[in-house]
């Protein structure tokens, strides 16, 4: 309820600061019997780390995932999963000068006036390293997913203006943008250098697609799939936008051209086109599910910028120190988390994933 | 947890089906004290009520609201109010030729494959009808956020491709799209017209803005101010993006461009701008809450449409019957309403507005 | 989250005050296909109504319930269940006497002090009659677990210090006091009548058994299985004890005496004993589940008794009126509705009742 | 809501088995501004701690608890609380004989049963070491709450069916079994004795006592103060009771006996006795809550057992090792934890607690 917890049966709650000791996340309610290494996790993990590639943030944290608890003999138990990583590379000085001034675009004034008071280290609990641990559980969602044959796929659909022009979900992480389009990751790429060459920051379009999702996931009219989701990615705090299917575009569209014929396809029944994105009424329609994020450029800036003080006075600030020039690359493993998530939660709630009990039937034979 | 309540400490339950006996909604968590008629809820619910209009469907209901508990002499009690509006116009033998066609773009085939059954008779629970019940709770909210000085206020930014120049909140219930520019409102008309007058029906966007909401309110990390109204906009069936300040645009905009400046003004710390939308770090800053959604084209329309039966044949269908050739006006005031009930509850977990038992020091004399 | 819904999957918010229009509830995740009329309901309500015998108040309401939405052609849709009980006989005139006077025994001054007002006629919300509002509620869920073979059964174990000696079920409903021992059902009877005459009231014990419980339910740590039935039977107002299996009397056993050995029984595990009530570690184990309720004697009784106004003044009051001078034979069907209701969401929580979705495998024909 | 976490708005989850790396707990929800060091938790931790005693388990365990996050500067910031316990002295080995078999009176069928698999090494997650979690937690709310004057305060009331006949609340922390009365604890312990040198083991009975609760604290009409301290109470692994004031006593008494008369005590509603104990309606009245629970004896025992194998085949059983002959004593500060977080929740849900925003009004001034 403060916050720090999602989900309704499958239940993530992170806690940590970036400065801190640690961050981690409990992740309850995962079913029992599945297999869970410390190297699942470590992999999605990877893909989120800082100092991955020469667009992101040099700082260099090995992030390096702990099953505290919840697995034996290489297997979930059914009980709480708790994961833990450990700060590392924390240089608390480097944020001495912000300590009085509140960082435009950043979260200390609201956090000063929320909480009265404010970790100022490395923003504190509102720092991106928060995402870490969503990247840890979602990992766990993931692996749970796969059995069923769900997979959730990221990739960079635009940074700085510059668009994908075609899906390959294949050339995705073998660009350091994650780019779907290998032939647009170079421009991205350059973009990206030079908004970092001159202090400055750029934002770009996460698109995330959901393949293999059962028909009938979602709970109408106020938990609809579509509105889980937006709160999943919402949460995120660089996204400012969510869309579904073809999204924004549907208010210039006329009935007759978004509504998707349904046909009957290798006997089951489809839609010709997916504009709803796989989701219809809130409800999963077994095709694709589509979704958007717009995301900012990153807050930290090396111009200069106008500001106030705690005390309010005016003020300027130049915040240098070792920031990312575009978080889309390193956002798309928090946004699939994020998403896995919610998938996981809803086939729960729904008892379509035959829950964390569901041991029950297998040992009914003794 | 079926998704038929929205809130955590504010808690709105609609119930309810098209042609069924009556909607309703039982709001839970309201403060006591607070004056409530029926009238106060009449008004909003007048502003949603079909057939208020050339634009929207000619079905007529009055849609009279009864207050069945939680008000005590004029005044709220503390105790759960239930809102109860009974169905009057309901003419289900229209939708006889539909009972065994799924209509494009509605949710008869995801309803019928997650509950395996549906109560079809104008779309039972999936008919925009359950949100009469939104509208009811949300006036709820609106009286008890008016006594903060907090105002929510939605309009027609754009309809049909026709977009708002100017925002004059004094225009919006003058004219009977809700245009907040009374000089495009009578083009957004025209092409509403049109799409009835062809069989089809048009798009839009709705904008909102929350004035007077304190600074401080959210709660990071996952149940950020901006994720929760995404949640509870995105749970209207017909949106289908949402977006905060900048919105959709910040992915082209780079950090120095996106960034508000903090300045002083009359002794408060202000923001120069308002990229942001009045929101940080998933907290308020005390600046105007902005928020967009794109609303789809109707769903149902005259034109002949490719669809498939309930038993799997292939079929075409032509939905005829008493529809809004364009829901935007008549959603603008639901969409007010899920921010109101969202707002209200932000304040209540917070003990920001302090709580349904206020009641408490008021008798601390005896 | 202001207390007036339970369940965590299958959810129950109930309405209304005592002399209000209505008093009613909302059952949300019910399960679609179930056969369910207003007959199963009423005749549940029908063994709570008041004036259902000559130990009970002469008070006199036929409590005829409407379900409002949810149902449709016979079977429930798996969308809310609204049910509506209309207040007929109520002379809030009789209460007069009271506004001004703290009633001892009841919630008067305590909702005056939470609330800072109160509605004052018949006990406003704080009156048994909301109590309907959750056996019909419990009606949908003894549905819904009688198609399982779970069958939930309540009996006055001791009325007045007269204990029922032998425990025949099917004695329970032929005599007014619900005592499971048809020997002692006229000395309970007399002793309530005896208080009656004596303007006074009287307690007893209602014990619970849930018959033909799968095992592996409950949730550890904080959700047990005997945690959440407490919350369930606490929540009943005149309820002040809360025992499973041996209960209270477990603490003054050995350990030799109390742990229930194991034994294979038809090729199940079984125990020789149920000492533990039919639940170990919060969890099931497939025994007869086992619960007792100590309950108050009437607060309400037309001695003189000792107390405050409203405006802090010493006094005396005399509660005339038409009340239960025995309220266990009415209590019965309360406490196995929050049985029924408990057991009903625990097995939707794991998923062991094919969840409110389970119509999805059904039409996965198609 | 697979159980492992506890509250509303303060909420504690835990995580952790008993021979695992580690026991811990997220608190969420504390205010920000609260002084809290890894010393004010130590304390309540070394109350429960093994080894602390003669009478309790022999094994060691310094129960050292680590703050990982939530705490800046000495004070909370109003962010997730992150309390970890490393375990130490963990031998697996001595739990190998029982793998293969059911432990009576132990979770280990009903574990089995509902997750199909389970951690066998010192009862895994259904051990009482996971108490030390709620303990820490516990330990959080004490801090804050004594700062609005509210202290909780439990002792064992009655051991073996040894009885304390006075209640001296200095008395307790003076004798290893926390017995209100110094001149039956020696008898207490004796009693202890004799079960551990028979290889047997006994119960008791716990009092609760919650000094300084403001009135109006519970909200009706399914969280009543009582019922979600009894959900708090019962679970607690060993107890097998709840009792509120008077508790099961009230069954054999009369309305005119029963009752509490309001007095006006230095201008105060009071009332006369206290056999509600605290609680009217669910809701408190300023008087102490007063609050029992049953003890079970320790399951663990080393006489001779009959049970079942984990392959269905007829065994017995000896569970050797270094047990608890009586639980009382350090079930003791668990018990408190429970009511601290309830309470503390209670007045967080309601705003009677200036909630975790309170800093917002201090930072007004700027």
């Amino acid at each position: 309820m403060p916050g720090n917890s999602f989900g309704r049966v499958f239940i993530i709650t992170t806690y940590g600061e970036s400065h801190g000791t640690a961050v981690g996340v409990i992740v309850d309610g995962a079913p029992p019997g599945l297999f869970l290494s410390e190297k699942d996790i470590q992999q999605e993990l990877d893909r989120r780390r800082p100092g991955q590639s020469t667009v992101t943030t040099p700082r260099s944290e090995s992030d390096r995932v702990e099953i505290l608890s919840g697995v034996f003999e290489g297997k979930t138990t059914g009980t709480p999963i708790s994961l833990f990583i450990r700060n590392e590379n924390a240089d608390s000085s480097a944020y001495e000068p912000y300590r009085q001034l509140f960082r435009p675009g950043h979260a200390d004034f609201t956090y000063q006036k929320k909480y009265g008071r404010r970790d100022w280290r490395g923003s504190g609990r509102a720092s991106g390293r928060e995402t870490a641990a969503r990247v840890a559980a979602g990992a766990v969602a993931k692996k749970a997913l796969s059995e069923l044959g769900i997979r959730i796929c990221g990739y960079a659909l635009e940074i700085a203006g510059i668009r994908a022009e075609t899906i390959d979900l294949d050339a995705i992480e073998k660009n350091i943008v994650r780019s779907p389009d290998s032939s647009t990751a170079g421009l991205m790429i350059q973009k990206i250098e030079e908004a970092r060459n001159n202090g400055d920051s750029v934002g770009g379009v996460v698109e995330l697609l959901v393949k293999g999702c059962p028909p009938g996931l979602g709970d109408p009219v106020f938990d609809r799939l579509d509105a889980v989701l937006a709160h999943a990615i919402m949460s995120i705090a660089a996204v400012k936008s969510f869309e579904v299917g073809t999204g924004i575009h549907v208010s210039r569209m006329k009935g007759s051209e978004y509504n998707d014929p349904f046909i009957i396809q290798d006997r089951r029944v489809r839609t010709e086109t997916n504009n709803a994105g796989g989701i219809l009424g809130g409800i999963s329609t077994g095709e694709d599910i589509l979704l958007r994020a717009a995301v900012r450029p990153t807050a930290s800036i090396s111009k200069v910028q106008k500001t106030v003080s705690v005390d309010g006075k005016p003020a300027t600030i130049q915040v240098s120190g070792r920031h990312d020039p575009c978080i889309v690359p390193r956002i798309i493993p928090v946004a699939e988390a994020m998403v896995a998530v919610t998938i996981m939660d809803c086939l729960l709630v729904q008892g379509m994933y035959r829950s964390y009990s569901q041991g029950q039937e297998k040992s009914e034979k003794i």
